[in-house]
C-alpha cells in the first residue's frame, strides 16, 4: 500500500481527494498497489466533509510518517507551499504540484532538490489543467526540435472573450459572467492582465529549450483593454481575439516570448477554442503541428492530471524521471521585432496589415497580431 | 553508446534515419547517450542513399549483434514482420513499431513475450503518426475511467472526404487526388473500408479498457458508398461526413465499438480535423474531453513517435513500461442499438432524425449517423 498527503483542500485538492476515492479501482489497477489517501493538511475546518477524519492541521505528522511516500501540494502560491515542498522532498517524499506560480519561480530549483533526494517533482497540473501536455512535450517528442509552441493557456479570459463575442458583453460584463459561473475569481488580476498565462508559457518554454525563462520577463499584455468593438470589428473580419502565448524559435536565431490579444482566423485550429477550454499547439520539425485540448482549470480535470503525475510516482518509486532544465536564462529577443501581419482598428474602421502602424494617434484605435497559421 | 537498427527501409523507416540522423543533437541529450543508427535490413537496394553503407538484407546481423539494443520494426503486415519482431524480442532487444496491423493481430502475444524476456515492445506511432496518444491515454489519463474514444484516424479518407466537399468531387475523383498527392496508395482499400481505423480503434480501446478487442469484430462501414450528393447534403445542413471511429461503454453496461461515416456539426472539436490531419478525442470521467490532433501518417511525422518510443527504450533500458490488456476479449454490443440522431438523406432531401428509418426503400438514399458532442 502506498499512502499519499493532500496539502491545501481548496478546489483542486478537494478534487483529487474525490478522484482518488471514485476512480479507486483503477487507480490501484494503473498503479500496481493499493494508493490510499492518509491525510488532507488545511489550517481550515471541513466538520461535513467526508474526509474530515483525514485532516489535520499539522504538516510535520506528514512530514514524519515514512509511509507517506507521495505529497500532493495544491495549496498554490509560493509562501508556505515553497516551504512544505521542500521538506516533503528533503524528507524523500514525491511531490505533485498543480501549483503553476511555484513551478514558474522555484521549478528549477526544486527539481534540483529532488534529483539530490532521489525522489520526483512532477507538476503536470500546473500547465493546461487536466490536459495531457508536459509529459508528451518532454517525452514524446523529444525526437524533435521544438519550433513554436502557441497556447491559450487561460480559460478564464478565453471565456471572457467568447462571452464577448458571441454575447455582445463588455469586458466588465463578460468579466462578471465568469465570476458567476466560478470561471474567474475575485481577484482576476493575474488572469486578466496575462501573468497566469506567461507562468505556463515559461514552464512550456524551459521544458522545450532546456533553459530558465522567467515569467517576468516574457512580453506581456493583457485583456484589460480589448473593447467589444475590438472584439466585433475581429468578428467582421472573420477573427476571434484571443489571448495567445506563444513561444518560438527566430529565423535569425535566438527566441522570443510573448503573451498578448491576437486575431485567430478560422484557418488555425486555435480558432475553434472557445469558452474555458485551453489548447496547446506545438510544432517539431519532425512531427509538424501537435495540439493538445481540454478543459483547462477546474477540480476534476485538473485532479485527473494530478492522479497521473500520482501514478507515475507510485510506479516508479525508487527511480527518478529525468526532467529538468539548465539554469542559464533564456535571451529573449523583443516580440515587436517579429514581422507579421496585423489587425489595425481606427474607430469602426478594421483591417488586416502587413505591418505594424508605427503610431495609432487615434484615441478610439487598436492593433493587434493576427495569429500566424 | 546504443546502437539502433531499423527493419525496413520504406517511407517510415528512411522518416525515422532521417530524423536519427537530423536531430542527433537534442536526441542524444534526452537519452543522456550517444543513440547511433548501425542497421538498416531491407531486401532492396538503395545503392543511392546516404544510408546504403548501412544497408544489409540479412536479419540475424541484427539478431546477433549484442550492441544492437532497440530495433524499430518499419516493415508493415503481419509476415517477416512478425517473425522479426519474436526473433528481437527472444534476442533481449526491445522493439519499437509503426505497425498497426501487427499490433491490432498480435500486440498481447507480443507485449507478453516481451515480459517474459524484460524488454519493451512500444508502438506510439501505430495510432495516429505522430500524434502522442497511446502513452498519454495509457499513463497521463490513468487516473480517469475512459467513457468514450472517438476519432479521425484514417488521413487518406479524411482528405478524400475533405476533398469532395471543397472541391465538389466525386469519390473516384477524390480518391485520384489523394493518390497523386501520396495520401492514399496504390490499394487504399483498408483504408475505404474502414479496416486501417479499425485496427487503430482495437489498439486504443485495447489500451483503454484492459480487453482484447479484435479489429475483425468491430462493426464497420467504410466510405466506398458515400456520394457527393451525400456530402452536399451534409454540408447543406451545417455538417461534414467524416469516417469516425467510435468506442464508449454504454449506460447500460458492457460497451460497443464502431467505425462509420457519421455526420459531424460545428459544435464537436472534430469538425475542424479537415485533410488529411487524424485527431482522437476521449473522455474520461475525471478529466471531461480532452483532444490530440496532428499528422496521422507520413514518413517525417511518424518518424517523430518513433523515435520518442526509441528514446523512452534508451532510457529505461533493463526496465521495464507496464503495457498490457487481458487475454479475455470484450464483448462488443450492436452499436445500431446505440440511440442517437440520424442524418436521412432521400434524393435531394436531407434531414436529421432523432431514429434511424426502419427501411430506406427509395434507391437514391442514404443514412449516418450524427456524431455526438
Amino acid at each position: 500500500m502506498v499512502s499519499i498527503a493532500i496539502l491545501g483542500f481548496g478546489v483542486v485538492g478537494s478534487g483529487v481527494a474525490g478522484v482518488l476515492t471514485k476512480n479507486r479501482e483503477q487507480i490501484d489497477a494503473a498503479a500496481g498497489d493499493a494508493v490510499r489517501l492518509k491525510y488532507i493538511v488545511d489550517v481550515r475546518d471541513f466538520p461535513d466533509s467526508p474526509f474530515a477524519p483525514l485532516l489535520t492541521k499539522d504538516f510535520s505528522v506528514v512530514e514524519r510518517d515514512p509511509d507517506v511516500r507521495v505529497v500532493v501540494e495544491t495549496i498554490g502560491g509560493c509562501g508556505v507551499a515553497l516551504e512544505f515542498t521542500r521538506r516533503a522532498i528533503l524528507a524523500g517524499k514525491h511531490v505533485v504540484t498543480s501549483n503553476k506560480a511555484l513551478v514558474a519561480a522555484h521549478g528549477r530549483e526544486l527539481l534540483e532538490l529532488a534529483r539530490l533526494h532521489n525522489v520526483n517533482y512532477f507538476f503536470e497540473a500546473s500547465v493546461g489543467g487536466g490536459i495531457p501536455v508536459l509529459r508528451p512535450l518532454k517525452f514524446d517528442l523529444a525526437g524533435n526540435q521544438i519550433i513554436c509552441i502557441r497556447g491559450i493557456l487561460n480559460g478564464t479570459t478565453n471565456y471572457i472573450l467568447t462571452a464577448m463575442r458571441e454575447e455582445k458583453l463588455s469586458l466588465e460584463e463578460a468579466l462578471r459572467s465568469a465570476q458567476s459561473k466560478g470561471y474567474a475569481e475575485a481577484n482576476p488580476t493575474d488572469d486578466l492582465n496575462g501573468m497566469d498565462a506567461a507562468r505556463k508559457l515559461a514552464i512550456l518554454s524551459d521544458l522545450a529549450w532546456g533553459r530558465e525563462v522567467r515569467a517576468e520577463e516574457i512580453a506581456r499584455e493583457g485583456i484589460q483593454n480589448v473593447s467589444l468593438k475590438d472584439v466585433e470589428c475581429a468578428a467582421r473580419l472573420g477573427g476571434k481575439l484571443k489571448l495567445i502565448c506563444e513561444a518560438k524559435l527566430l529565423p535569425e536565431g535566438g527566441m522570443t516570448a510573448f503573451v498578448a490579444p491576437q486575431v485567430v482566423m478560422p484557418d488555425s485550429m486555435l480558432y475553434a477554442v472557445d469558452d474555458a477550454f485551453n489548447a496547446v499547439l506545438i510544432t517539431g520539425n519532425a512531427v509538424g503541428d501537435v495540439m493538445f485540448y481540454g478543459t483547462g482549470a477546474g477540480s476534476v480535470p485538473t485532479a485527473s492530471a494530478v492522479v497521473g503525475d500520482v501514478l507515475d510516482a507510485v510506479r516508479h518509486m525508487g527511480k527518478r524521471r529525468d526532467i529538468s532544465w539548465s539554469g542559464d536564462p533564456a535571451v529573449l529577443s523583443d516580440p515587436m521585432a517579429v514581422s507579421g501581419r496585423w489587425f489595425v482598428r481606427r474607430g469602426d474602421v478594421a483591417a488586416i496589415a502587413d505591418e505594424r502602424p508605427a503610431v495609432l494617434a487615434e484615441e478610439d484605435a487598436a492593433c493587434y497580431r493576427v495569429l500566424e497559421k
